[in-house]
């Protein structure tokens, strides 16, 4: 089973992005299953149904998000009504949508769980180690596969959680700085890990978005109406095959 | 002129990481000039007499630093003796040390220049966008290459700086997450800049320590005595070559 | 000289409140000026220009702010305007406003300061004590009174600033946290001091909004669109008499 | 029942406050039964064996706490033995202590419950409205009292959890700002209510500490070692009278 992870998709530039490079890499890696972060997808923040429905025809099998998850209101409607949009599993139970979902593809079951940090996010969530350990003992039994979208801030926790989980995960891979670490490796008990798989958008910009009012922001203090970036394309992704213990970080740029 | 940047170096294994990798990377890439962050070099936090002399000892130009430069207080006065140790320019400026130096090598004038973000750093400093441009104005015209260690925790604000910086400065690498980003780049006016060069200590680890007190930390929200980890070795640099514009992430990994 | 001295005014219920208690405390304590904190007057949050007429209409002399003063767009007409609105003044240099100014009244020249704290605010500010001692060069022959509205959210550092200019600034009052402290005191050099007057806004309130929203908001982690509570009156402020060194805490319930 | 809760006390001073004003406060207002938080009473950061003595002779019936409870290294063992020592019950679960407890006076069944903010406190702890919501089910029938020591930051979350308990709850003090806040009063449903108690501890202090350390922090973000200051007492409460629904908030001072 080859399996593609893609980090946060950031706007129409990160879906053109995905147009443009997704094709050729499902081909030339033979990928069967596809997870992607669509968090920032509509616009930089949030998802909308419009936005929803093109990703899923790029071929993406599962979409999870983070904590811009509920930034455009489509998003309670769709999480509650879409089986493989999810948002972290660590939101308290009450709040819309699932946190963790089975699929089912060339015949094997493949559990995609998505969990958010604590560290520096600004949210109240629960405690994302014991979440997983509770969605593990439900799971365990019932899936081939488990991969994990970790989405986080501090390097010290997502570290953290790849080893707390090594043996039980299949794939651990981190999403939300935007920004791809090299760190991809098989953790002692066979886990695949990633710090941070990256975005997929625009080439030049912070961290997705055009590069002036970021600026502004950090020199005044005053906040600024950020705009997704259209100066080039990057995509990256992790590839993984999970029989064969392969894994390889992917990257294509245009600019 | 070939440099070398080095990011944090985590404790004893960091430094027998350096010995057993650097001497082979100098004479490969013909190393001119080396500029290592040493914030977390003494026990993974702070710098001592010793380790600062064993340092050196490696052949590395400058040590930069950031938060924890002060954990040690062998730091006051290796910063007020030591031409070649800097803690980050935009802490206020009554602090003991310097942030900027210019150095000599090979006929060539280089200033190295060391800031630190404000965003999630906790440690109330002055603007180091400002402080890069106070700088810059005192020795654009004395000097031939201009260095940065953008010792920070948000990527946005890396990425504001890098490009604020655009076409100033001649490399520009972040330090402080201790994993490596993936996007080393030219960045449209010339200046080389990445993210996060990530630190040379442990190759398992968590951010360079032992990987139990962290997790014993985030499931409980009580403090642990945290340990620099023993298990393998991982090596990270960026090369550049400003003359050729050349540059490349170096790896090196033993476990 | 009698001062009164407002905290935060937060919404119509705020003004509500001015409106129904501020007459009859400014002719029971013969107020001679008074400094009000506009930062959440107009639904909550920022300022508009018919919310500043409101207010100086109600006699309020000089009205200061903090994080929120950005968050309508009059703010920035306003502060170029208008003589007697200010912003934090450890703000950048370039940002548009005033952060301290020189008021004549009864034939005494008194300047009011206005600047904001660092500490779990989220804005990149210039260092309070610093620009503090900046303007005090600047003023300290000039006035007669100096009084600051020091905007900010920890107590230590509120205790801190008041302790550091003790001698130097007349009135030190803090805003922001929307609850009155009981802690007014003369300092060892003469300061009056006190952490925080409080808000003016509804009785029954999460600071001055609707109780349900901010509930959800620490139940599910979601944002939520607060919205400025209409739950009974609090009128909170400082009388200070600088002459006779008498200083009280006012309260005016209705509920 | 008559009811005395007491803020976070602060060092030898704190002690030493309690032993000069708390006997006759206790003669005075006839006080039944004792809550105090002892975060800080030992040498301003946790807590020891011989200060857990020392407070339990001046009557104090229960000592709740906050995020500097395993400051010291005996709250482990004290956590474990001690009925009358509580740390956040918002800890996890497996974390060494009680978060509440049931004591009996004068006839009467009174649940102590400690619970910890989230906003700004930089612990991952669980949802204190949630945890409140569990404990209140298991002890509602079995107590005649539930006091409830919320120990946070942010003003915001202390008036929402207020509210959100308004009726359950009979006593709401809030602790951890170290300074008091004047808006004791009755919630709707009954609940008595205070954002914060404020500390016991040095009349001139940084909330509780030498003042020239804290400022010498602020203004150059190195760490400092901080000492109780000895300038002075005060010490604070909050006077509840269950049966009346009568409360007064308490300040004595020496200085
Ligand atoms: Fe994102
Ligand atoms: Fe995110
Ligand atoms: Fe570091
Ligand atoms: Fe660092
Ligand atoms: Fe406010
Ligand atoms: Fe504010
Ligand atoms: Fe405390
Ligand atoms: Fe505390």
């Amino acid at each position: 089973m080859r399996f593609l992870l893609i980090g946060d998709i950031i706007g129409r530039t990160g879906r053109n992005a995905l147009k443009h490079f997704l094709p050729s890499v499902i081909e030339e890696y033979k990928i069967d299953f596809i997870v992607a972060n669509a968090e920032n997808s509509a616009g930089g923040f949030g998802i909308t149904e419009k936005v929803y429905n093109q990703l899923i025809q790029l071929n993406i099998d599962v979409l999870t998000s983070g904590n811009h998850i509920f930034d455009k209101k489509d998003a309670f409607k769709l999480l509650e009504e879409k089986e493989n949009l999810l948002r972290p599993a660590n939101y308290p139970p009450e709040v819309v949508g699932k946190g963790y979902n089975i699929f089912e593809k060339n015949g094997k079951k493949i559990a995609v769980i998505n969990l958010m940090g604590r560290v520096f996010m600004g949210i109240p969530l629960d405690c994302p180690f014991r979440k997983f350990d509770e969605i593990y003992e439900e799971i365990k039994d019932k899936v081939d596969y488990i991969i994990v979208d970790f989405h986080g801030e501090a390097t010290s926790e997502k570290n953290a959680f790849g080893y707390y989980v090594d043996g039980k995960a299949d794939i651990v891979f981190g999403t939300h700085s935007h920004v791809a670490t090299a760190d991809e490796k098989m953790l002692p008990n066979g886990t695949i890990y990633i710090t941070d798989i990256g975005m997929t958008g625009a080439y030049h910009s912070v961290i997705g978005m055009k590069i002036k009012e970021p600026i502004e922001k950090f020199l005044t203090g005053i906040n600024q109406k950020y705009e997704v970036s259209k100066d080039g394309f990057l995509f990256q992704a992790l590839f993984v095959d999970l029989e064969k213990k392969e894994f390889k970080r992917i990257k294509k740029e245009q600019y």
